[in-house]
């Protein structure tokens, strides 16, 4: 196990009652609050006015940035820093999926800088203090209300970015299961397979003895597959949204990566994905996930890919080969049970798009190649990209 | 799953070169700290003057508060109090296991009060105020490193009572697995039965729906009984150590019960153990268990028993009673095969201490009873004494 810091700051209220604590968690902070959030459906179920007026009567201010979109864009957030600026917001409050946190967090950066926010994207700027935030969750899936990542869109280069820095991570979050009952079930199945990928770049490495955490992460795929289809069947399913919310946290709020050497593969293969042709993210990562694993299957990894088949799907062949390979077929039968497309054409990609998003993805990564589970250059992710297709 | 709320906010230094962080962590709080510590086995070590030259060179005074024992007495309690009290102390550091830890978080609270700490203990007075306190672990067991909890015995009364507080949650924990390669043979297989009870006390209830949360607790299970042994044969093993290390912390820091009523059950049985004839806390909890869960065992509580005997052991039988029964037996043969006693009578133990030890657990409890995984009151506590002897 290699040596680490681990410190999760973020304080979960977890529940059906959990909405009221609001205006108590934000207090401490200011009272001009810039609310971000989506297209206005947390306006249609009622939790837009529910979270306004009950800022309102503790003397809370509100300003609105809303519009943001899933795979969130950069010139929303600009918008969003030139509102924080002007209205001396002491506070972010995210009310939304991952998009809107990722955009919650970036804005909170850019508003301590003089700088263009994508440049701390880019990594070209580093501001040193941030405004403060906290989210109310509506979608199970990026775990980006517990951690300090984001992963932002620039339509004018064609890139989608993660980024992270500890100064974003949530003050708080309020986990309401009851909040995801109106997320269909489409993209109940995306979000179960964003978990599961997230568990899945973390568990994928090799000889690092954090058994423990190995045991974790396998603990949350069994939860995945469990209560994605009955989320999917039952949208109402409490236990079932509230296991999805709760594992989803913690899918990447940085316990499974302690006394690891984990650098996540398929995710930046995705956001090529995405980047090109805007599909929903989770689709992208479990179209690509059995794929890839195919494509690491070596004398080195069948082990833990072995290990993965045995301990999540109960599968246990007479070779540790033959095993591995039974365990990635029952995780791409799992993601398409899910009703999840099996390939890349079924989402509209094109033979020609391949290279260039397999050239992409090495030019948008620093080291040029991605030094994951099994080393990928530029031909082996392009392999993956026709294999996938 | 019930509301929860869920905040660790115990920042943990893990590894190997850990220690060199300690005064970095200690100055924001201030120059005089308290050393808590035990009968002298780190001074043989040596860590001792490692920590105390670390912190002279930045200019921070320590004062001493050692020989604080295994189930450890408030009078020591009460002499750190005073030590506190006189020195101006602005933060406590334990180095040591959990009696040592406990034993800071009852000074910590006590040094704002003007009454008797063992007041603190039984409910009698509440101090709203804790000096800080931080955490170097020799002794992966009892996770008081990460959580709110400690246990403190009474000579004079004959009581051994568990107590916590939010304001005691160490700051921060040097977690260095190689601290623990000079724990015996003996103490390793306490500590991690310690691990196991803690983990199994939240884990066994009934119809909560929390999952995720049980799945994490198997993996805890796991990884000790993969572990245990391996750290007794070979005691400088790493990777054992940092595992037993890493989910110790995991079993109780509250990640384990969020969105659960759990009540804890052999713990309390097991503090009468340990306050009469002063045996090892684990190894008690570890003869108790097994004799615990036999007591348990009906139509309602078969379901959950059997779980845990094919989730943890791989156990799978014909019905699920006799899968339950063979996961019990399981348990109770890795207890002693790391060289735990089977029976109280094994410990010293006498037929006439079964019915004291009773009376006195359910006296021990404001609700004069255990509601617990099973309804338990003093006859059956004793049942399950006389089953254990």
């Amino acid at each position: 196990m290699k040596d680490f810091t681990f410190e999760i700051s973020t304080k979960i209220l977890f529940g059906k009652d959990t909405l009221e604590n609001l205006g108590k968690e934000i207090l401490p902070y200011g009272k001009n609050v810039l609310l971000v959030y989506g297209q206005g459906s947390i306006k249609k179920t009622g939790l837009y006015d529910k979270i306004v007026n009950n800022l309102k009567n503790i003397g809370i201010k509100t300003f609105d940035l809303d519009g943001i979109v899933p795979n969130p864009r950069i010139d929303k957030v600009r918008e969003g820093v030139v509102l924080a600026k002007e209205n001396q917001i002491d506070f972010i409050l995210a009310v939304g999926g991952g998009s809107v946190i990722d955009s919650a967090k970036l804005i909170a950066l850019g508003a301590y800088s003089e700088a263009d926010p994508w440049d701390i994207v880019i990594g070209k700027e580093e501001p040193n203090k941030a405004i403060q935030l906290g989210a109310v969750l509506t979608l199970s899936a990026t775990g980006s209300e517990m951690d300090t990542a984001s992963v932002i869109s620039n339509e004018e280069t064609g890139q989608k970015l993660g980024w992270g820095s500890e100064l974003v991570r949530p003050r708080f979050a309020i986990l309401n299961p009851e909040l995801t009952y109106t997320v269909d079930a489409y993209h109940t199945a995306a979000g179960t397979a964003d978990i599961m990928s997230h568990t899945m770049e973390n568990y994928f490495s090799l000889n690092d003895g954090a058994f423990f955490q190995d045991r974790t992460a396998e603990g949350i795929l069994k939860t995945c597959i469990k209560y994605g289809p009955i989320a999917i069947k039952d949208s109402n399913n409490y236990e079932a949204r509230a296991n999805l919310m709760w594992a989803g946290s913690w899918a990447i709020n940085g316990l499974l990566d302690t006394g690891k050497d984990t650098a996540w593969s398929v995710h930046p293969m995705e956001h090529e994905l995405s980047a090109l042709r805007d599909i929903t993210h989770g689709v992208g990562l479990a179209i690509l996930t059995p794929y890839w694993l195919e494509y690491c299957l070596n004398d080195q990894t069948e082990e833990k890919i072995a290990d993965f088949a045995t301990n999540v799907f109960g599968i246990k062949e007479s070779s540790k080969r033959e095993t591995a390979l039974k365990g990635i077929d029952a995780l791409r039968k799992f993601f398409t049970s899910m009703g999840i497309s099996e390939r890349l054409r079924e989402e509209g990609f094109t033979e020609e798009d391949l290279p260039l998003m397999a050239k992409n993805c090495v030019n948008n990564r620093s080291k040029a190649e991605i030094t994951g589970f099994v080393h990928l250059e530029e031909n082996d992710i392009l392999e993956i990209y026709k294999k996938a297709f």
